[in-house]
């Protein structure tokens, strides 16, 4: 048995998301299809983060186990045979039998883009939030640290049922550090990376939701303090952004 | 009355060419219905070019007709909130009555992207055509001005029955004139760019065909001068270069 590491890049926008669904495309269903094709074993590859419908991937990382003989770097080729152009194989490394792309990462870094001309490209179209209107952006950029550090960032997770069970019974923590969180203007686009040991589902959607409000005037600066500490996604008054402008750009081990 | 031209930018990919077509979605028909959506007139605009199935655009000129006393000015805007993502109003001027997108330009520019390297991201796989395979790069670029001047570019014009009746009847012209063609590369880009007072159906996507069969080593650059006097499609070895990697840069008057 080996177990191979996959780096895969993605434009999600025409994917429901990397989790599998039935009779939907997904990133997840078309790997596994691809690995089929090329090695004749089943099984889904696991990932790292499992993005949402329309996020997309520089870096995201799936773990695969094979029995099948076929060599790591002959593998990347023909599974860019496979799949289509949308998604990429960007290298296959063979790693130790105790590698969790989730559970074994010491860091992920997320990267959302809001194009800000009044005009969007439409050859950018698929990877920005197009926001044209007034924002203070040295406001969101002093906010931006704020939410740096350990935190419980239950103000900023989607709501969900079945994980607030879980959380009830202390199985699951809504417990997260964020090592790095900064807006950069880059020409026509403000850009925000976020890099932390892990993030909750639509956190970074909705930590880009807070820093709007800020740039907008709704919400001071600090607000994001006192929303991080209600540890309530009622508490937060912020729209989870956009799917389109967020990509998963690196997962560390 | 007011002549209005309109400079368009449009990602090709999830469109069935400039030109209408019942029942497919064309930026053609994507513009009128915006147009009708906006200011409540019918009919169809005209295009300077009529960019076939997922060939894209970065200066498209369209003509329309209106009576409408929308402002130019916010006629963009309101056109561009209409329009889906894919296809943006750059411009909108007001023009005398005599213009005519396509018979008054002086020259267009056309632009082709051929991606080199072994993976091609995910996110330019839409606009250019991947050829990660052996080219002889130097061989091409020399062989690029030999097709400039004023020639009969029946060898690398599609074939079409009802235009050939037409060329018979001398009712149409074969005869363009090429101001300007050079590959240059650009990192992990081989890019061709052509300047000319027309170009025939299928033509750029024909000549870079043809360059990459000298680039191949299969033609020699000289070839390219025999296949343009033989004046005949079937002279020319060389297959059309796929849609994707071509762009209308530009049209000028």
């Amino acid at each position: 048995m080996r177990n191979l590491k996959l780096t895969l890049a993605y434009d999600g926008a025409d994917f429901h998301g990397w989790q599998v669904q039935p009779g939907r495309a997904t990133i997840q269903g078309a790997l596994a299809e691809a690995l089929e094709h090329v090695t004749g074993a089943t099984g889904l590859p696991q990932g790292a983060g499992r993005t949402d419908a329309g996020v997309h991937a520089l870096g995201q990382v799936a773990a695969w186990s094979t029995a099948a003989p076929i060599p790591a770097r002959n593998l990347a080729a023909a599974l860019n045979d496979a799949l289509p152009p949308s998604i990429r194989v960007l290298a296959v490394e063979e790693v130790a039998p105790g590698f969790h792309p989730r559970g074994t990462a010491r860091a992920k870094t997320y990267r959302y883009r809001i194009f800000r001309a009044s005009v969007c490209p439409p050859f950018i179209a698929r990877y920005v939030w197009h926001h044209p209107y007034a924002l203070d952006e040295a406001a969101m950029m002093a906010a931006a640290p704020l939410v740096e550090g350990r935190h419980d960032f239950t103000s900023f997770a989607a709501v969900d049922a079945e994980r607030s069970e879980r959380l009830a019974h202390e199985e699951a923590s809504n417990v997260r550090t964020i090592f790095s969180s900064r807006w950069a203007r880059q020409e026509d686009e403000l850009i925000y990376t976020v890099r932390g040991d892990g993030f909750l589902h639509h956190m970074v959607r909705n930590l880009v939701g807070a820093f709007l409000l800020v740039g907008r005037g709704t919400l001071q600066p600090q607000a994001l303090c006192q929303i991080l500490a209600a540890r309530s996604r009622s508490k937060n008054p912020a729209a989870t952004a956009p799917a389109a402008g967020l990509c998963l750009m690196e997962v560390e081990y």
